[in-house]
Formats: structure tokens, sequence, C-alpha cells
């Protein structure tokens, strides 16, 4: 079996580590795992397959050998390196947004167009953590009937904003439970026991790049050019699963019946029928799994071809890590 | 100057409280004030303008020479004492849900539809917490042109379950601390770092009955019976304000313009454009008052006559006491 050249850039983020995770978990062939970083944490190690693995500081020179490069940087350091990456010769399967909007760069969700992944000409884009989860959830609808619009609206996770989100709600709880002032740092605002309906960068149309994603790159994922998504997304004080209640609108009508059945058969999905005598998920109970969790299919009532679903996603797995290794899988497999 | 013999059904719980307050805080002329309440908790007293009141049991003789008797209790409670209330000629401004679908009960917030109030036949219903603070939020747009849907997702407290939600949260914050398990008695699952899609009980077209509120009692509060609103009501760890993410379709396009003029100048709103640095609320900024805040007014992408927005409130206050009292204002002004 041909085993790979693996380099992790970014290495000691949130979405870096679950990579590791996941790499031995998918039990990914890997001749050599090079972690990659930032010459401030170079030096340290990481954990792989039971062996502590050096991290190295990421020049241009870093990539000569590799099979694959997994991008869990920002960005800037993403668009840095992208052309050594692509000129050593290996493939480029980046989580930043640097890249998801060039026709040239694939944009994927295994499950939903993993072939465009092989089209693919040295970088290969991760889509946004609630596109992934969305789309998920809608891609048994998708394949009953093109989908024409989304009213979508999020509950994020703080694990959105990486580890410093992840500290800054650890720490202001405890402050709270200790009678003392939150501090503010990461977020605009308090987190814990407030919500944000604020995430990104105010664009001129009023929506943040945050809330734009779904629809460029749900129009991507879907192959469906002219799709239109109204979005609001909004932080909550929840560590790493995102949910999204999701309004749809199809071409033509499609039943609650057919649409649980098209969820229930879509690989990557799970429909929630009674989970602990319930019917839908909370983001507790998808953690640290890569399953994204459907439930409470209805009907829209306010158009005739809609349906509204709630979905909850692991953030950090499938929302970024995971999806990154399936595709990663997917050109291996 | 008229004083007016108020009886207050449900003295102790969350919304009875914050009534007594809010009763202090408008300089109602009460000439007696009668706290009522269960066999358990009569014999306590409340704080009312510094003095001490003996709450008494509530019983089908308590409303005698009563002018108004506000309503802070579950629908059976409601239901129970309404004819007694009715028949000693006290008008009765209820909190529960019992009476909000009865045609012959106004369903009334005082800023929409006041004049509804006088057509009373000695029952008005104070509507829902949510469908107060959406209504409000779309007054200024109503007036504008009619509405003829909504897809609205919420973002509600714990404070919307009464004492015992509050507690609950509370409780499961202190027990995170600590590293325990958090105990669940009140909602269906850990609310604490988690939301929960699921707020009341599922009827037959799936929705729950509290996600209908939105489009049974927007159409009595709008004058609007063939509004339809497909609804999301999420529960998520906040203490007392809800918050709404509102996609709102009108008879003819309102500009965002337009839509934030109206929204400024509509009485008990406040447009939320500059606050602390940002152009949207949070529901920690809206705890403790009256006004509705509502931000983050852009064009719904999804239909050439629609509008997106973000609006929050508290749910003690103008989602339930405050509604209430303001009711009883405008019938003595």
């Amino acid at each position: 079996m041909k085993k790979y050249n693996i380099a992790l850039l970014g290495a000691t983020g949130a979405v870096g580590q679950e990579m590791l995770k996941v790499l031995e978990e998918y039990d990914i062939p890997v001749n050599k795992l090079l972690p990659l970083a930032s010459a401030r944490s170079a030096g340290g190690y990481v954990k792989f397959k039971g062996e502590d693995i050096l991290i190295e500081e990421a020049t241009f020179d870093s990539f000569a050998g590799m099979d694959f490069v997994l991008g869990a940087v920002e960005n800037d350091m993403s668009k840095k390196f992208a052309p050594a990456i692509v000129k050593s010769g290996a493939v480029f399967i980046d989580n930043s947004s640097a890249f998801r909007l060039d026709p040239d760069v694939p944009l994927v969700v295994p499950e939903i167009n993993g072939e465009d992944a092989f089209k693919n000409k040295g970088i290969i884009s991760n889509p946004n953590c609630s596109s992934i989860i969305t789309m998920m959830a809608l891609g048994g609808i998708a394949k009953l009937s093109p989908i024409k619009s989304l009213v979508a609206c999020t509950y994020q996770a703080v694990s959105g904003a990486g580890q410093n989100g992840l500290m800054e709600l650890e720490n202001q709880m405890s402050q709270i439970a200790k009678g003392e002032e939150p501090e503010v740092k990461v977020f605009p605002t308090q987190i814990a026991l407030n919500v944000i309906p604020f995430i990104g960068s105010e664009l001129d149309n009023l929506y943040t790049d945050e809330e734009m994603k779904m629809q460029n790159e749900g129009r991507r994922i879907l192959h469906a050019p002219d799709l239109t998504v109204s979005c609001s997304c909004v932080r909550v004080p929840v560590m790493r699963s995102h949910s999204i209640a999701v309004t749809v609108r199809t071409e033509r009508k499609i039943s609650v019946a057919e649409a649980n059945e098209a969820i229930r058969n879509f690989p990557g999905c799970r429909l929630v029928e009674d989970y602990k005598g319930r019917n839908y998920p909370t983001p507790l109970d998808t953690s640290d799994q890569d399953l994204v969790w459907v439930g409470r299919v209805r009907d829209d009532l306010t158009s005739d071809n809609g349906l509204t679903l709630w979905c909850c996603g692991d953030q950090i797995r499938k929302g970024a890590a995971s999806n990154a290794v399936q595709i990663l899988k997917k050109l291996i497999s």
C-alpha cells in the first residue's frame, strides 16, 4: 500500500490538532508526517501515532517531497505559502477562505461534490464550517430537487474563533462563577450568558463576509449558481458544535417523509428520530464526532415548496479537520 | 386623580414580581394592591412602594371591588379564575396563553394595536414574549406595507421558563465551574453551554405550540389574517432577554433606509446604529429595560420584497410584565 508524505501547515491550532487526531483515526497511510508552524511554535512537538514529532518552522522550502499539505492557518499564511506548495508538486487542502471562490480551486464536501476534488490544479479548498454542516444536512434533499434558496440562522460555537475563542468562553464562565467581571478579548462583547449576532466583517450589502459564505460557497458545493441565501450568523456560548435552523425552498415540493428518507440515507448524516426521547439534536450531542445530525424536518409554512429543519455538527471535525482529511482520503482512494 | 384597585394573580413568580416593579416605576395610580397566589405562597409578603403587603390565597371571591386583575399564572389557573374575575366586573389582563386566540379577547401590544384593548369583554390577553418582541421590531415596517410572511429563528432566554428556568441555568453554570455533572430538571437536556431547538409541545404539523404562536398571535396583533410564519424556537443559555433573527416579506419592497427610519420612529423601539461601536444589540444589552432594540436591517437576498433583521428585548419586561402594565395604562389613560 502506498504511503504518503503529509505536511500539516498550522499544527498547533485547534483545527491542526484535530487534523492530527483524524489522520490517525482514519488510518491514513502516512509515510512521513511534517508538522509546520510559525517560528514561535517551531521546536515544540506534536504527538502522532504514539510518537513525538518535531514541529518545524514553515518556510517556502518546507514542502519538497510532500504529497499533501493540510492547511489550518489564516488566509494570509495560506496565500503566502500556496505558490510554494503548488510548485513543490504537493496538493494543498486548505481550510482557510483564501481560495474558496477561485474558479480554479475546487471547494469540496466529499459526500456532495467529492468528484470535484479530482479537478484540482494543486489547491483544494475546505468550505466554511457552517456551510459544510448546512450543505450536509441539505445534501439528500438537493438530490431530490434543485435547491433555490435558503434562509439560515446559525447558532455558532466559540471554537469557530479557534483556541482563543474556546479559552475566552471558559474564562468568562469561571469569572462569572467567581462573581468577577468577565474579560472581553476575542469576541466583540461578552459571549458567556449572551449571544452575538455578528461574525466577521460587514460588506457593502450589510451582510457579514461570514454570512455571505453560505450563499457563495453553497453555490459551488451544490453546483447551483443561482442559489440565494439570507443568512444570519450568530455566536452562542457553546464550545464546539455549530447548529443551523434552515428554511429551504426547492424547485418541486419535497414532502417531510421524502426529506427524512433522503437525510436518513445520506452518507455522513444522521436523522434524529428518537435520541434520548428527543427528535432533535443539540450541539452537545454532536461534539467530538463526524456526523451531521438533522431533526425537526417540517413544512415551511410561508411557501409551497419549502421545508424547515434543524442541524448540528462538530465545528472542528466535520466543519473543518475531518472534512479536509476526508478530501485527502477521497484523493488517495 | 382616580386611583385603582389592582389584584395581581400570581404575585410570587418571575413575571408577577416584575409586574409589581413596573406598576411602581410607571407610577400607576393604585388605591389598593392585592397580591394573590396559591395557598402555598399565601401568608408571605411582597414589597410595593416601600410597604410589605400580605399575599392572600386566590379564591373565586378574591376579586370583589377590583378594577383590574393582572394575571401572571399558568393557563389552567387563568382559565379557573377568569369567569370569577369577569363576573366581579374587573378587567383581567392575562399573561397566559389561555385566551389569546379567543375572538372575544383582544390580544394587545399597545404600540401596535392598543385600541383593540378597549373592545374587551372583561379579558385582554398579553401575547407570547417572542411574539411581542418580534412584532414590536416589525411594527414600523408594517405601517409602510402589509406583512405577508416571516421566517423567524428565536434565541430565547431561560427566564421564559420562569424562576425555575433561571435557577436551572445558574445551577448548571456553577456545577460546571466546580467540575460537577450539570443537573437537568426543567429543560429537556442541559442548557448551559448548549442550545435546545424545542420549546413547548409538538403539534400535528410538527411545529411546537410555542412556534405557532408567532403566526397565530402575529395575525391578531398586526390585523393580518393571512400572515404565514415559519418559526424555529430555540432556547439559549441567556438569562432574560430574547433575541429573534427575522426575515420579513412585505407587499411592496421596503428599502433598508425606509425600514430603519420606521423602526427609529416607532415608539418602544430603539434602532441600534452605534452602541459601544456595534450596529446590533445583544440580549445582555437589553436586559432590565422596556425597549425592543433592533439592528442589522438588510435586504433579504432570497426575495424581491424582503428584509432580514435582528431584535432583542427583555423577556420578563416588554415580553410579559411591562406589556401587561402598558395595556392597563392605556385603558386608564
